[in-house]
């Protein structure tokens, strides 16, 4: 059982570990946000420098609380994989050029407390599965299409995860036998055909053609200038193509839900990330309706497709609160 | 807490409801088998006289087994879907042409002792998970091709399940889009490319067509007449067309089980049924090259594909078991 002395001098850190910012957030016992503060990650400057930043962005986020770091009941870490979860180890992070930082060590011995480290994307769903999209279900599946496609899985309260580290690697579902090449090196995987780089590079192609003059007038052929914002000015400007583009890639999207709705029956698949924020109604209508007709008669009702609600904030709450999770000891 | 005394005293019983055949066994609390008793379902007689057969069945076993209804602890029901797992009511089973069967509450009435109704593959994956080929796992993930392909999975020493009903449904995952019809309508399910009825059928094509005179000869082109010993018999004999038949359908649940490591991370996934029974290293080696060639880096090492161990028992075995498991709370 915890110890309800002090309980209401509890907070939880949620930390995100970003390929550009981190960013670190203070919250109480209610999860209200009592401080936060964000850095620049400068991942070339090494891991030692790195973990000292984190060390330095909590420390300052618990000033702007005005508490102290013995106020601190435990700190969850969303960071980007693969991870050692139960050692607390970033095994590596090609964005930020890091191997084997023994994240969970360095900081315990910092600042005194439990530290849980998780794949920012589960951080992220567990965010909804507790404060937003995802409250009051038994089972939720996160999809997150951007420059990859990730997901994450709450089953019955838990984080779904592998026997060292994370899982629901729904990117590399395959989806298209024989399919596109992907960035891992196999064929056709929901990543190859549906992330918001392919659709970026396929809407580049249609600018190019000559089929979608306001994308062309505005960024050009360059897909790295096109973002989810470019895509969705596009369409309502009246790009139709790109409208299709975009329609395609959540088809296949639909197409791995279903597949994950018959393994996993959860009640419902929150749709989030920059992309499905930019156009939620277009991802949430065609991932749905594709879903709802491949799936057996028996699943047909028992799912719903929604949009995140918590944005940016899901990981850092996320990670906040499985840290409570974890260290009320019900993880 | 269980009650302690009269511990030694604990049985269970594990049973089978199949299309023409049901199967009780009584186990005690070493799972060691002291009774059993088989009977033919007869599912055309209706689902009251159905439950009658039940429970007279059940009491044949306990009567096999030298003991009382009152030393049995609890029944483990292994059933064909959909199920409503909480109130342990059989919704509907085409094959016996029963729908809403209140089970649990039939033959608790009648036994005076907890019944647990689960979906029978799941019953067999548990018994894998306890007794067989995935005792020490994490996760395992079994699947089962017959007329159609069943899938369970125990995640962490529990049961994956729906809100309301089962789960795992892996042979209506789509492997080939727009492929073959699958017989719940949908298309290019693995149920409709890998099943050992469409194997069957793709075998007495072959037969048809001269390319297997070893299966030709003893079987003809019936395909109801050509199953697991058959396929087995024909492979031995030279037939080398339907090894690639076999070959081929293996391949696919290679791919299906390659989308289920991305999503899971299983530490094992079991092969069981009549037709890996028959050539269990044809569907081995099969399976596990496949889904090894699919899978992401950091997942080759993680996982093994293995032949169920335990047969016919599985299920039966897994029923008891969980009916334990249920029992003393830790379900």
């Amino acid at each position: 059982m915890p110890n309800d002395i002090d309980n209401d001098k509890k907070y939880w850190v949620g930390f995100d570990l970003g390929g550009t910012k981190m960013l670190s957030t203070v919250y109480n016992k209610q999860f209200e946000l009592c401080g936060k503060h964000r850095t620049k990650t400068k991942g070339h400057d090494g891991s030692k420098a790195g973990v000292n930043r984190m060390i330095n962005t909590i420390r300052q986020s618990i000033v702007d609380a005005d508490i102290a770091v013995k106020d601190i009941s435990g700190i969850g870490i969303g960071c980007p994989g693969p991870l050692d979860l139960d050692r607390g180890i970033l095994e590596s992070a090609p964005n930020l050029g890091w191997t084997n930082v023994a994240i969970k060590d360095s900081l315990e011995d910092e600042l005194n407390c439990g530290v849980h480290l998780m794949n920012d994307v589960d951080a992220g769903v567990y965010g909804e599965y507790r404060f937003g999209a995802g409250q009051n279900c038994r089972t939720i599946v996160g999809v997150f299409p951007g420059t990859g496609i990730g997901g994450g899985c709450v089953y019955d309260g838990k984080i779904l995860r592998g026997a060292k580290s994370t899982c629901m690697e729904i990117g590399h579902m395959q989806v298209v036998p024989d399919g596109p090449l992907c960035g891992c090196g196999k064929r056709g995987c929901l990543e190859a055909v549906a992330s918001r780089l392919v659709i970026a590079s396929q809407a580049a192609a249609a600018a190019y053609r000559g089929q979608a003059p306001h994308l062309m007038q505005n960024q050009g052929t360059d897909m790295s200038r096109i973002r989810s914002g470019a895509l969705k000015e596009a369409i309502h400007s009246g790009d139709a193509v790109i409208d299709q583009i975009v329609r395609n890639a959540a088809r296949y999207i639909g197409i791995a839900v279903a597949n994950i709705v018959h393994l996993l029956a959860p009640d419902k698949i929150i749709l989030g990330g920059g992309m499905v924020e930019a156009l939620p109604d277009l991802f949430v209508t065609e991932v749905k309706k594709i879903a709802v007709a491949r799936v057996l008669p028996s699943f047909i009702d028992s799912f719903d497709v929604v949009a995140a609600e918590l944005g940016d904030l899901a990981s850092v709450l996320g990670a906040a609160a499985w840290a409570e999770r974890s260290t009320d000891g019900s993880a």
